[in-house]
């Protein structure tokens, strides 16, 4: 294990220590506990929007808490979820009059806890909560159906959905439209990702997985959860195609329909690459009749030091796209609006 | 080697690719050659600031063209310097009649070349350029006397100079006063780093250098040169301190100063250790009596998938407190007006 760490224990709170010396204008902790992360600017009289999830991910899920997108994020230990109790210290911190929406992946201990808050926030705050549950990763069981949430896990795609539901409730609209927004851009996502490397979680200190040294794994998920299949590494072009089939074919996207892609690192894999891969999307794409509104390239949804990258698409309309055009600042997001100058 | 790529000497082409279809409202090959990078919406009546360098360090160089900083690249091989007649392509692009700054690292490759395009810009086009060469990293030598170059090699700090000159031409400022600009900031910013894994450059298919699975190397250069010492990996805390003191007492800094602070990951190195490690260097900084005015962290100059991180400080007067403060946005780089909402 190569890392520069202290004691493996204290990796995230030493991490946040970070977070909160480098970002002073962007984030605070919420009654004095780092793991119950907030905008340090509160902003009255909207829809407030709430993450959570496990260490590791960096920018994921705390990297999105700013202006134009969330107002906070319970941070959990490395890759495990973060308690009910500090969803609900950052719930009734960011509740601005207007209810809150929670947003967060398909994983059953941030389900489970974020219930739990949500329950407490009502019953002991009279704090209206709703919830929108994301899984994108199409690698990782059959599409949901309509209305129901499914066994999908939550990945990179969820980047669209707090970009789009982030602007929405910044336009003021209600707890229910926001919700709406939340599930439309969920529902038009899918994202699909190939690992070359395993990472390691200090406190196990052993790689999460094995995998030999001319292998990948097309649909590991973001904690190394067993994917779609293995095989020799293959040229980036031939990765990029099954990546982009599989998703086309999921949703299905069809010729004409309009989308945002995100381009997404999984930590250990240079910009060039991400870049390299993004350039056979675009072709990819073209090919197939889809018209590209944005491209995001870049970590968005990390492993620790996991080599590979995943793709994300989002089906956009008129709404999603103008929501996904918006501004945004945050500590690992900037956003001017679109056209600048 | 394991890599998302294609055939190796595709690899640079290939990510072009990707770089100008992510991004054409921001990015456009000049002439045609998608080696020679240039704001897709040109800004005339200013003094135009042009840099280049190899590949295999993104978001340097280009990641750095876009409103508020740079107004072109010239994009070399992998650790390669771009050719003086593509600087030339870059230059005749941009210029905008006010002239032409140079910024560059302190690599012999990119100063000949960089020296032969400015002669061939005077002398058949009649653009006059000046150039500004940047040495941060301590590790590499003395510190030059007044008004040498002396041979320290250019590393992440030269994000500062870039951003303190490219407000500085944006705001309207002379070609000369821009220089002055970028000649303080370089000779007030410092850079140290330590690498943990070596990297491996495509065309040559094997690790640039050996390191033990225990061992660090402070302060190797961002194409595998020789650092300052080889040692076991020290816990993170001790190596922020061996960074801090060596950087501080170079300039030196001293008590009352006022700083920026970048913490760059080289590539391979989690944000999550990058920020455990800025929680640490704001501490160390704290107790040395230095102000922090802001920080950046993230990957601004990397060494493909080489694992490890630098941090670069530099002492701001209140002009370059303004300039750096200042809005930008490129691909890889947004920066929003201070004080934000």
């Amino acid at each position: 294990m190569k890392k520069l760490i202290n004691q493996p224990e204290d990796f995230i709170p030493e991490m946040l220590r970070g977070l909160y010396a480098a970002h002073p204008e962007y984030i605070a902790p919420a009654e004095g506990k780092p793991a119950c992360l907030v905008r340090s600017h509160k902003k009255e009289g909207k829809v407030a929007l709430v993450t959570g999830g496990g260490s590791g991910h960096l920018p994921l899920f705390l990297g999105y808490v700013g202006e134009g997108l969330l107002d906070g994020c319970a941070v959990g230990g490395v890759f495990q979820s973060p308690s009910a109790d500090d969803m609900l210290t950052v719930t009734r911190a960011v509740e601005a009059g207007r209810g809150v929406l929670y947003l967060l992946g398909n994983y059953n201990g941030d389900k489970y806890n974020f219930k739990m808050a949500g329950d407490m926030a009502d019953m002991e705050y009279d704090i209206q909560t709703m919830s929108v549950i994301v899984g994108d990763d199409v690698a990782s069981g059959p599409a949901p159906e309509e209305g129901e949430t499914g066994i999908r896990r939550g990945v990179a795609g969820i980047f669209f959905v707090y970009k789009c539901a982030g602007a929405a409730a910044w336009e003021g609209m209600e707890l229910a439209e926001v919700k709406a927004v939340a599930e439309k851009a969920a529902a038009n996502t899918r994202t699909l990702g190939v690992a070359l490397t395993p990472c390691t979680v200090p406190r196990v200190g052993r790689p999460s997985f094995s995998i030999a040294e001319d292998e990948m794994e097309i649909g590991m998920g973001i904690h190394g959860e067993p994917g779609l299949r293995r095989s020799k590494l293959l040229p980036a072009d031939q990765v990029a195609e099954e990546l982009v089939e599989r998703i086309l074919t999921d949703l299905p996207f069809r010729r004409g329909d309009t989308v945002a892609v995100l381009i997404n690192g999984l930590g250990g894999t240079p910009l060039e690459e991400q870049y390299l891969v993004c350039g056979k999307v675009h072709q990819l794409l073209g090919e197939s009749g889809i018209c590209v509104h944005r491209t995001y390239v870049g970590e968005y949804a990390t492993s620790l030091e996991m080599a590979g990258l995943s793709v994300s698409l989002c089906r956009l309309d008129s709404e999603l796209a103008r929501l996904l055009d918006r501004p945004a600042d945050t500590p690992f997001f900037h956003q001017l609006e679109k056209g600048g100058e």
